[in-house]
Order: structure tokens, then C-alpha cells, then sequence
């Protein structure tokens, strides 16, 4: 019910539309960005206008920056001989905030799925292709989710990359660290016992 | 630590400080406006815009609105001889969502708390002193949080209120539609059995 005046009620909605953010929760962010006007959200207006000005998608990996191509393909300390492929920049930037991947990434920009009509077409695989084909190109990483999906993508991108001359990689199925051992599913367990290494 | 480049990090730091977004949220939201650039991004910018330009402070009863006085003080429909007095525009929000109360709001834009350093000053309460004071208002509802802040705020009002020629009264205490009964405390229980009525 629309109980605020139009153009906080529009503000709202608006809002509401981000996810994590329900029209409960985006009522209380609309009254704080009202009541901190100054401090809150005109800085935030003039982030989000930078942002639509500035960023766009590096036309080599597919990750968003303010430059094309992005600051990590440009890095000359990153290592070109390894290509990451991540399916949404989110997995990108979660493994960069892992700090445990010195190459460069390629994110397709989704995965395979038939029965939402997504086909090889609708994403980001030829670049791929032609990348992995490059001589420094020496390992791509199938850094997929391990669901039906993704590993289906992971089957598709290992068959398509068969005549590049690069070694195939996934990421360790395994305990998460941390976890406890009776809230994993049998899959991840029996997995971690297969792969179970001397200590 | 910042993996993504310095206009999207800002953006993604500028919304974290929303409430109800931490900085894992906010990075997703931040993707999600970026993808949506033209769905997503600019109408909110808009909005935003709207609101910085047209959201003002009701002059009368301290609600937010586009218009000064707001909608509610402005509505012929409304009954003026019943003030209700609530500490935050989030609460007023909350009360007409119930449809529970046709008269007219006072935002005292705050709770009383010597240890916060909040005195009467800090407060809309001579606003209130002053429209209570006028011979067409008969009662003044004290919707305050059943808190120690918000039973002394409401205390102190009633003082305040003395010379004024109103019924003062406050929303009453007891089990919420739909509670369970082992889920709630101790104080809410016995208000609720003290305040017993016949079915």
C-alpha cells in the first residue's frame, strides 16, 4: 500500500528491484538515504553515475572495469599461460578475493542450460576458443559450479577445446574448510574420500 | 579487498552503507545494477534524483513528503482532532499500512536518552506542545516504543501535554496476532492476562 508520497513510494520500488533488498528492507534504506540526503545519497547518485558512465566489459575476459581491455588482462604480473573460466563476474571476483589465481580469466557469461533455451551460442565460448588457441596458452581452468549445468558447460568446453593445444582443469571437489563433516551432502563427502591425500 | 576496479569499489562501498546491505550483498547488487545498466541503474538514478530535489520535512508533523505540509496533514479526510505521536517516519509508515488510525501523526524524530545525550530539545516536542494546545484536537495517542527510552520519551510528554486539554493514551499491550504464546516474554504475557477481556 502505497503510503509515502509518489516519488518516495517510486524510490522504493525502484530499490526494492536489487536483490537481497525486499520492500520491507528498501523502505528502511529509502528513509535512511531521505534523512542522510547529504552524506548518503547524493554520494550514491554520484557513484552509480560514474559507474554508468565508466564501466564496461573487457572485450578480451568478459570482466567488468573502467577500461577495455580490464586492469586484470593489462596486469603484466598476471600469468597469460593460465585461463580461469568462471561462468558470472561474481565467481571472478569471489576467486580473487581467495588470492589463489595468478592467471587470467575468461567469464562466459553464464551456463549451458537447454531447457532455458541457453545455447553456445548465447554465451561468451568463441573468444574462449580463439584464446585457448594462442601458443602461451599452456592450461584452461573449468572453474564452473559443480550442478548439472555447470558441469555440462564444463563437458561442452572440454570437447570444444580438444584441438587447442592446453592442458583441462577443475577445481578440487572437497570438505569446504571449515565445514562439518555431518551437515555435507554424501556427494561432497564420498568425493572428499576418493581424493583423500596422505598427511 | 578490492577486486574489481575503483568506480565499481566505490559504488559497491556506497551502497554497503544502506542498512540491511552488508559488503557481500552490496557487491551482488552492484553486479546487478551493472548488468541492468539501462533496467536497473538509471531509473534508480532517476528516482534518486527525484527524491533529493522534491523530499522535504512536513513543517507540521515532520513526515517526509514532496509537498510541505505533507499529503496526510493536507488530507480533508483526516481526523485532526486525534494527533498520534511516533518517534520515526518508518513507524508512521508502519501505522498507515495497518489502515488502523484516520487522524493526523507528530514525528518527534526521536526518543528521549540522557545517556545518548538526546534531551527535549533535540526533539520535535514544542511542535507538539503548540498543536496540542489548539482546541480542535481532544487526544493525543503517545505510539511510542515499548521500550525504557520510549516509556520515559512517553512519560515525559504526558507532562509536557498537562496544561493542554486532550485524553493522552498509548497503544496497548499484549499478545501479537498470530504469536505463539512460549515465544513470548514475560512482561508481554502478564500484560497480556492483566489486560484480559471477555470473549
Amino acid at each position: 500500500m502505497a503510503v509515502a508520497g509518489p516519488d518516495i513510494e517510486a524510490l522504493i520500488r525502484q530499490l526494492a528491484k536489487l536483490p537481497g533488498l525486499g520492500p520491507r528492507s528498501a523502505r528502511r534504506a529509502v528513509l535512511d538515504l531521505i534523512k542522510k540526503k547529504e552524506s548518503l545519497m547524493v554520494p550514491l547518485i554520484q557513484s552509480m553515475e560514474r559507474a554508468v558512465e565508466s564501466v564496461k566489459i573487457c572485450g578480451t575476459c568478459g570482466n567488468f572495469d573502467s577500461q577495455d581491455p580490464c586492469a586484470l588482462c593489462l596486469d603484466p604480473k598476471r600469468d597469460i599461460s593460465v585461463i580461469c573460466v568462471v561462468e558470472d563476474v561474481a565467481d571472478l571476483w569471489a576467486l580473487e578475493r581467495s588470492a589463489s589465481f595468478r592467471g587470467v580469466y575468461h567469464v562466459t557469461g553464464g551456463l549451458l542450460s537447454p531447457l532455458d533455451g541457453v545455447g553456445p551460442d548465447d554465451l561468451n565460448i568463441s573468444g574462449l576458443v580463439a584464446r585457448a588457441g594462442a601458443d602461451e596458452v599452456k592450461e584452461v581452468v573449468l572453474a564452473l559450479s559443480a550442478t548439472v549445468d555447470g558441469q555440462s558447460t564444463a563437458h561442452y568446453l572440454a570437447d570444444r577445446l580438444d584441438g587447442a593445444n592446453v592442458a583441462l582443469s577443475g577445481l578440487a571437489h572437497g570438505v569446504p574448510v571449515g565445514g562439518e563433516l555431518d551437515y555435507l551432502d554424501d556427494g561432497t563427502l564420498s568425493a572428499a574420500m576418493k581424493a583423500r591425500r596422505p598427511v
